[in-house]
């Protein structure tokens, strides 16, 4: 894979959308709540497992192959958003990745577990 | 950017957890709820605003950031959660398309606006 | 309808969950994730729809029938959660509008569109 | 308690939002995405808690009070909703049950764990 496949899949879900005319459907708001449904859409998946069995849920083919899909749906709407408003998602990561590096710094020794933090 | 900027960021973020030792929380069913709830964090900036003013979000600085933020933890939890399951997200996306455009063939004249499909 | 209706929705919704051994799986988080799905599926009906078109979702009988229905679901996992931890969810919610009423007084004239705050 | 309660939180809410003249930003589909922020909120509060950990929520009273505040959060907004759709949630939940009880009829022995519906 190289980042034109980033720059490639925003490009063909564009074309895919726009032969269809759905743009106009394609608000930053719609895109939004469509990504927020879909996040949910692959949260289901998991909302009666055990840690335990969250962990194996790529075991079953079909669950598997639901979890793969509801997972590129949370991109596809990802990538349209951040396409719909100039959004470079990867800059956007690193970025925040240098933030979060300089907010919580790592403790000397890793070996104590840490409360995650919320953010 | 390149695809390595994918696996890079991808690395970055497993190396952030590792040295905080965050890992244990990092079950595919805790990664999946923290990805839905980035992507309602996302959404809230939104619920409140007309079409035209989700449109115009990134021209206010202050709005702009927090959506650019919001855009960066869902891509890291999205991430992680591809991550710790053992699947390619840039590969499960094309799959996606492929079948997506087989499924829901273009009109022969794109001029008409079309329902969108709830998928 | 009467409080016994709250009450009697929340020993109806027990009930059925005990009598098919669903205990195991109601932990407050399990709750907590299946009434944030729920509330994404409501969502979902409104996601490619106008603020217009919005407002008129019940004059079509099956999209009426759906978003009742979805309404149903995430009251019954809100009044489930709110079970298993022993919260009185109507005294939640009236101490709560107290808490707004002092937190964001009234304007005088109440003719000014004012920006809704976010809380 | 009595059913005066919910009709009259939901009448309190309506004042509430009037009288600081919101009422043009409730619309349905902004209140089911604020609906599905709030549900979300809650589920942050649990996203990186064990199952066990989860069931023991309350015993800290901060936690508690935030657990409390975004259940009365997801309430208002549900209330909201529903006024102005015109929906009667109580009845609405009724109706469900009444369908879930034939779809999901209850086994003679309840002694054996079942798998939870996803419904």
């Amino acid at each position: 894979m190289t980042e034109l496949d980033v720059a490639q899949l925003q490009r063909r879900l564009a074309d895919f959308a726009a032969s269809r005319a759905w743009e106009p459907y394609h608000t930053p708001k719609n895109l939004a709540a469509a990504l927020s449904v879909e996040a949910s859409e692959l949260l289901e998946i998991f909302q009666w497992l055990t840690p335990e069995e969250s962990a194996r849920v790529m075991e079953d083919p079909d669950s598997g192959f639901r979890v793969t899909d509801e997972v590129a749906d949370v991109l596809a709407y990802l990538l349209q958003f951040c396409e719909v408003l100039g959004i470079d998602v990867l800059a956007a990561l690193a970025a925040k990745i240098d933030r979060n590096e300089a907010r919580f710094p790592a403790p000397d020794s890793a070996k104590v577990t840490q409360r995650h933090s919320s953010g």
